[in-house]
Protein backbone atom coordinates (compact mmCIF):
# COMPACT_ATOMS: atom_id res chain seq x y z
CA UNK A 1 0.00 0.00 0.00
CA UNK A 2 1.74 3.41 -0.86
CA UNK A 3 2.19 5.84 1.97
CA UNK A 4 -0.54 7.98 2.27
CA UNK A 5 -0.35 12.11 3.22
CA UNK A 6 -1.70 11.04 6.89
CA UNK A 7 1.56 8.81 7.52
CA UNK A 8 3.47 11.88 6.88
CA UNK A 9 4.98 13.46 10.13
CA UNK A 10 7.91 15.89 10.03
CA UNK A 11 6.05 19.42 8.54
CA UNK A 12 7.37 20.46 5.12
CA UNK A 13 7.04 24.17 6.50
CA UNK A 14 10.22 23.85 8.40
CA UNK A 15 11.98 21.56 6.22
CA UNK A 16 11.40 24.83 3.59
CA UNK A 17 12.64 27.38 6.03
CA UNK A 18 15.99 25.24 6.10
CA UNK A 19 16.36 24.84 2.57
CA UNK A 20 15.69 28.74 2.06
CA UNK A 21 18.89 29.76 4.54
CA UNK A 22 20.89 27.63 1.70
CA UNK A 23 19.61 29.90 -1.56
CA UNK A 24 22.01 31.72 -3.33
CA UNK A 25 21.48 34.83 -5.86
CA UNK A 26 21.83 31.84 -8.53
CA UNK A 27 19.13 29.43 -7.05
CA UNK A 28 17.11 31.60 -5.32
CA UNK A 29 14.04 29.59 -4.98
CA UNK A 30 12.59 26.31 -3.53
CA UNK A 31 9.54 24.35 -5.23
CA UNK A 32 6.47 23.20 -2.88
CA UNK A 33 7.48 19.18 -4.24
CA UNK A 34 11.17 19.86 -3.77
CA UNK A 35 10.69 20.93 -0.10
CA UNK A 36 8.09 18.15 0.20
CA UNK A 37 10.69 15.82 -0.92
CA UNK A 38 13.44 16.61 1.57
CA UNK A 39 10.61 16.32 4.49
CA UNK A 40 10.19 12.77 3.07
CA UNK A 41 13.58 12.00 2.90
CA UNK A 42 14.25 13.49 6.31
CA UNK A 43 11.84 11.09 7.89
CA UNK A 44 13.21 8.32 6.00
CA UNK A 45 16.43 8.75 7.13
CA UNK A 46 14.74 9.21 10.50
CA UNK A 47 13.04 6.47 10.85
CA UNK A 48 16.31 4.24 9.60
CA UNK A 49 18.55 5.96 12.20
CA UNK A 50 15.74 5.53 14.95
CA UNK A 51 15.75 1.61 14.23
CA UNK A 52 19.50 1.45 14.82
CA UNK A 53 19.30 3.22 18.07
CA UNK A 54 16.62 0.97 19.16
CA UNK A 55 19.35 -2.11 18.40
CA UNK A 56 21.93 -0.24 20.64
CA UNK A 57 19.85 0.56 23.45
CA UNK A 58 18.86 -2.86 23.43
CA UNK A 59 22.02 -4.07 22.96
CA UNK A 60 22.70 -1.66 26.15
CA UNK A 61 20.51 -3.65 28.52
CA UNK A 62 18.37 -0.68 28.61
CA UNK A 63 14.63 -0.28 27.89
CA UNK A 64 15.05 4.03 27.16
CA UNK A 65 16.51 5.17 23.50
CA UNK A 66 19.09 8.09 24.71
CA UNK A 67 21.02 10.75 22.78
CA UNK A 68 24.21 8.56 23.08
CA UNK A 69 22.49 5.48 21.37
CA UNK A 70 20.95 7.96 18.57
CA UNK A 71 24.92 9.47 17.81
CA UNK A 72 26.54 6.31 17.44
CA UNK A 73 23.57 4.55 15.34
CA UNK A 74 24.53 8.03 12.56
CA UNK A 75 27.93 7.55 12.50
CA UNK A 76 27.89 3.57 12.32
CA UNK A 77 24.80 4.31 9.37
CA UNK A 78 27.21 7.22 7.78
CA UNK A 79 29.30 4.58 7.76
CA UNK A 80 27.08 2.10 6.30
CA UNK A 81 27.29 3.35 2.47
CA UNK B 1 29.56 30.45 18.83
CA UNK B 2 27.51 27.57 19.70
CA UNK B 3 24.39 27.01 18.16
CA UNK B 4 21.43 28.54 20.26
CA UNK B 5 18.22 26.52 20.70
CA UNK B 6 16.66 29.93 18.45
CA UNK B 7 18.61 28.51 15.35
CA UNK B 8 16.43 24.84 15.63
CA UNK B 9 14.36 25.02 12.59
CA UNK B 10 13.28 20.82 12.94
CA UNK B 11 10.10 20.48 15.79
CA UNK B 12 11.20 17.91 18.49
CA UNK B 13 7.77 16.62 18.92
CA UNK B 14 7.30 15.09 15.31
CA UNK B 15 10.79 13.27 15.43
CA UNK B 16 9.72 12.59 18.56
CA UNK B 17 6.42 10.48 17.62
CA UNK B 18 9.08 9.29 14.62
CA UNK B 19 10.79 7.72 17.23
CA UNK B 20 7.86 5.97 19.32
CA UNK B 21 7.03 3.97 15.73
CA UNK B 22 9.86 2.46 15.88
CA UNK B 23 9.55 1.06 19.57
CA UNK B 24 9.69 -2.38 20.70
CA UNK B 25 8.69 -4.13 24.29
CA UNK B 26 12.06 -4.32 24.83
CA UNK B 27 12.93 -0.57 23.97
CA UNK B 28 10.01 1.18 25.14
CA UNK B 29 10.51 4.53 25.70
CA UNK B 30 12.76 7.44 24.04
CA UNK B 31 14.14 10.34 26.36
CA UNK B 32 13.93 13.93 25.67
CA UNK B 33 17.29 14.27 24.82
CA UNK B 34 17.27 11.20 22.34
CA UNK B 35 14.25 12.80 20.46
CA UNK B 36 16.25 16.17 20.64
CA UNK B 37 19.46 14.71 18.90
CA UNK B 38 17.84 12.72 16.47
CA UNK B 39 15.78 16.62 15.31
CA UNK B 40 19.33 17.89 15.18
CA UNK B 41 21.14 15.31 13.43
CA UNK B 42 17.95 15.25 10.68
CA UNK B 43 18.78 19.39 10.63
CA UNK B 44 21.89 18.90 10.10
CA UNK B 45 21.81 16.31 6.92
CA UNK B 46 18.82 18.60 5.75
CA UNK B 47 21.15 21.17 5.36
CA UNK B 48 23.90 19.03 3.75
CA UNK B 49 21.34 17.38 1.10
CA UNK B 50 20.10 21.16 0.42
CA UNK B 51 23.20 22.54 -0.29
CA UNK B 52 23.91 19.48 -2.98
CA UNK B 53 20.35 19.90 -4.30
CA UNK B 54 20.99 23.80 -5.16
CA UNK B 55 24.21 23.00 -6.80
CA UNK B 56 22.72 20.32 -9.04
CA UNK B 57 20.10 23.38 -9.87
CA UNK B 58 22.37 25.56 -10.95
CA UNK B 59 24.27 23.28 -12.54
CA UNK B 60 20.77 22.71 -14.50
CA UNK B 61 20.92 26.29 -14.92
CA UNK B 62 17.72 26.74 -13.08
CA UNK B 63 16.81 29.21 -10.02
CA UNK B 64 14.39 26.96 -8.71
CA UNK B 65 14.80 23.91 -6.59
CA UNK B 66 12.83 20.86 -7.46
CA UNK B 67 12.75 17.63 -6.40
CA UNK B 68 14.45 16.09 -8.88
CA UNK B 69 17.70 18.04 -7.24
CA UNK B 70 16.57 16.71 -4.15
CA UNK B 71 16.17 13.33 -5.14
CA UNK B 72 19.88 13.04 -7.38
CA UNK B 73 21.50 14.80 -3.67
CA UNK B 74 20.31 12.26 -1.59
CA UNK B 75 21.35 9.25 -3.78
CA UNK B 76 24.62 10.70 -4.78
CA UNK B 77 24.93 11.69 -0.76
CA UNK B 78 24.40 8.36 0.27
CA UNK B 79 27.09 7.36 -2.11
CA UNK B 80 29.55 9.54 -0.78
CA UNK B 81 30.73 7.90 2.70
Amino acid sequence: MPRSRKDRIIPVAPVDRLMRRTLTTKVDRVSDKGAEKLALILEEVGEQLSKMAVELTEYKGRKTITDKDVELAYKQWRRAF
